[in-house]
């Protein structure tokens, strides 16, 4: 019999109301023919009340503690699940990250799996009961309680769908799938049917929210397959997989946008060896999580640094650059805030030239000025003024036809 | 260095403000050179809203779920108080009932400890920690989460202190300790500085409901020394122990009053081998939970039986007993409820004599009518209208002098 593994966001199972109809979706699949893993969340809003909790004990709490108390979130909500299940008349038991076979490396807060040894998954399958198991969480193999951090969710449901080689992996959660754009931005936005690893990758890192990238790239490295789809509606969602020769039909696959990012520049850097690396240690030492990096050449011997980052990070910056700027004898550094990312990503674009010409011509005939440029293999990246990127978005979106469904 | 065994209960550790306050008395333990092992239970309030979830997601939930759901509370509880002692300097690690080893049978929501294998206890003891122990809770052999029920906590902390050969178990509630007699009813009930288990046990099965019975019966069992304390003040409590010599010279230890009680009379019951037996199968079947039985020297050939119980388990005795009654051809059946019963209590009661006549005497003196009288080695119980209860502790409280201290 076919396994599917099935994972229920936090969102999904935010109420007992909602935990059951993810139990009455459950057993719809097993009603399909299916065995059932389901990978459950903590209820929305669970983990924030914990982590306030933590707060009114201890200023900084020990990570290992954390992850005992946050662990609790998703047991919450697997026993709630089982039960769920149970009440609807059919067998399902719940496992903890630990019960379920899930080993970690020992970094509290953000641990990666090691290893899953799943034969009380296997056994409980073949006694004919789903198993609800809890998301985020492992134990390393001392059997202390370890969490994966964000996104750990996805993670464990993709982890687990490659463990016990599973026919499918449904990623639940509160949208439909993956969009040609931001339908909040772009009105015609299209719900695109399938995704490369690659592109997904890229429009997670471009804003397009819907999975951490940690998650597709465990499933790229492993080679699941997965579909993200809505726990709200019974429509299609988006499945992820390996590109395959189709694919690159399409030259564009979406257009992401991220807001509240900011600008920072580097006046007359002297242009000599260790400079840049001078300036991006600081950064690093401090945690501060620079997005794209631009360096023109050089003039007259010096040259302009350029990097972008959240707005949020900005104060963070100022502290950790403004003793660098001086040892490293640049001229000043310019913050500038209000500006937004675009982006267009395909992997059809590394087949097809003119992506970048097209995308620059449409922005440029709708009188929108670029104000830095980034590419990789297969995504163009521009920074804008925050409040064109929806006018521009729109204009990409047009651009490359993506509200037409590719091959009709 | 000595071990020290603390309990704090739900009400204790209610709030994160009340948990602070439990770690600094657990500091202020190992700053008197003590090594500390800290259980807690869950935070008041805690586990009634996840049986309200439970209850919501499915009418009768499947019991290791449950054990699943309920132990969440105690892990939430352990890894607060192991931040908020991180938080004020010192070490300490949280561990759940299987980390720290206790291995129970799989009877869920009910479980016995089966043994206690404490190595991450005397691991962590050595190496400085402060170690925080999840009450309540344990795990099968196969580790499978187990509950072992009300009072479960008590039971972890007596259990643990018996497992690592601790110096001293402390409970810490919300009660100064055993009192003579409960203060509200008895304004000079004076608190029993020692008291022994027998007693101890005595007086739980009379309702002052300081600690589950069968915690006090694992102390005596494995000779476990304990002191229930409150964690509000720093007031000595009262040390329960074995029996020894000096504590016959006391003939009564305290007065126990318990309300709500019911009073069922079968009459004229067929004077014949194996009326009582089907009467009270039919009761255990129904799992009611009987209290005082009295049965009456059999005249012309029928006698009278009569029992008490908690009043809320009336309309169950009704749907039990009805056929009985018919079927067994006694007259019939009579309910009363509005009674209590008062209970006096002492190791002494053995090597002194007149303790009956005392105490029937003094209610006597009192204008009080006595409706049943039933009596232990150490105990004699009367059942007498609720309405005067009150009266009829302090009467006694008074009549064998309870209000001065032994000695004094």
């Amino acid at each position: 019999m076919s396994v599917v593994v099935q994972k229920y966001g936090g969102t999904s199972v935010g109420t007992t109301e909602r935990i059951l109809n993810c139990a009455r979706r459950i057993i719809a699949t097993q009603d399909a023919g299916h065995s059932v893993v389901a990978v459950v969340s903590a209820m929305s809003g669970v983990t924030d009340n914990l982590i306030k909790m933590s707060r009114e004990v201890c200023a900084q709490p020990a990570e290992r503690e954390m992850d005992v108390l946050l662990s609790t979130g998703e047991q919450t909500t697997i026993a709630l699940t089982a039960m769920a299940i149970n009440g609807l008349g059919r067998k399902a038991v719940s496992l903890t990250g630990a019960q379920a076979g899930i080993v970690t490396d020992n970094f509290h807060t953000k641990a990666k799996i090691a290893n899953i040894t799943p034969d009380q998954i296997h056994q409980y399958l073949e006694d004919g009961y789903i198993v609800i198991v809890a998301g985020f969480q492992g134990e390393t193999k001392d059997g202390t309680i370890t969490t994966l951090g964000r996104g750990g969710s996805d993670l464990t449901a993709i982890a687990i769908a490659s463990a016990i080689g599973a026919e499918v992996c449904q990623i639940y959660t509160d949208v439909d799938g993956v969009y040609t754009c931001d339908p909040r931005i772009v009105k015609n936005a299209r719900k695109i049917p399938e995704i490369s690893y690659d592109e997904m990758l890229e429009m997670a890192s471009s804003g397009s929210k819907v999975m951490q990238s940690r998650s597709v790239e465990f499933a790229k490295k492993f080679g699941v397959v997965f579909e993200v789809r809505s726990s709200f509606n019974t429509n299609p969602g988006t499945i992820v997989k390996e590109e395959n020769a189709g694919m690159e039909n399409v030259v564009i696959r979406g257009v992401s946008v991220e807001r509240n990012q900011a600008k920072v520049t580097i006046i007359q850097v002297p242009d000599k060896p260790g400079t840049a690396a001078r300036i991006f240690n600081a950064l690093a030492e401090t945690n501060i999580i620079i997005d794209m990096i631009v360096q023109n050449v050089s003039v007259s011997g010096t040259t302009d640094i350029s990097f972008t980052l959240g707005k949020d990070e900005l104060p963070k910056v100022e502290r950790a650059l403004a003793p660098v700027v001086k040892e490293i004898g640049a001229l000043d550094m310019i913050e500038q805030d209000g500006i937004a990312k675009l982006s267009v990503v395909g992997i059809g674009m590394r087949s097809h030239s003119g992506v970048a010409a097209k995308l620059f011509e449409c922005l440029s005939a709708g009188g929108i000025n670029i104000q830095m440029i980034s590419t990789s293999e297969i995504k163009i990246a521009v920074i804008l003024d925050e409040n064109i990127v929806n006018h521009a978005a729109n204009l990409a979106h047009e651009a490359f036809g993506l509200s037409v469904a590719p091959g009709a």
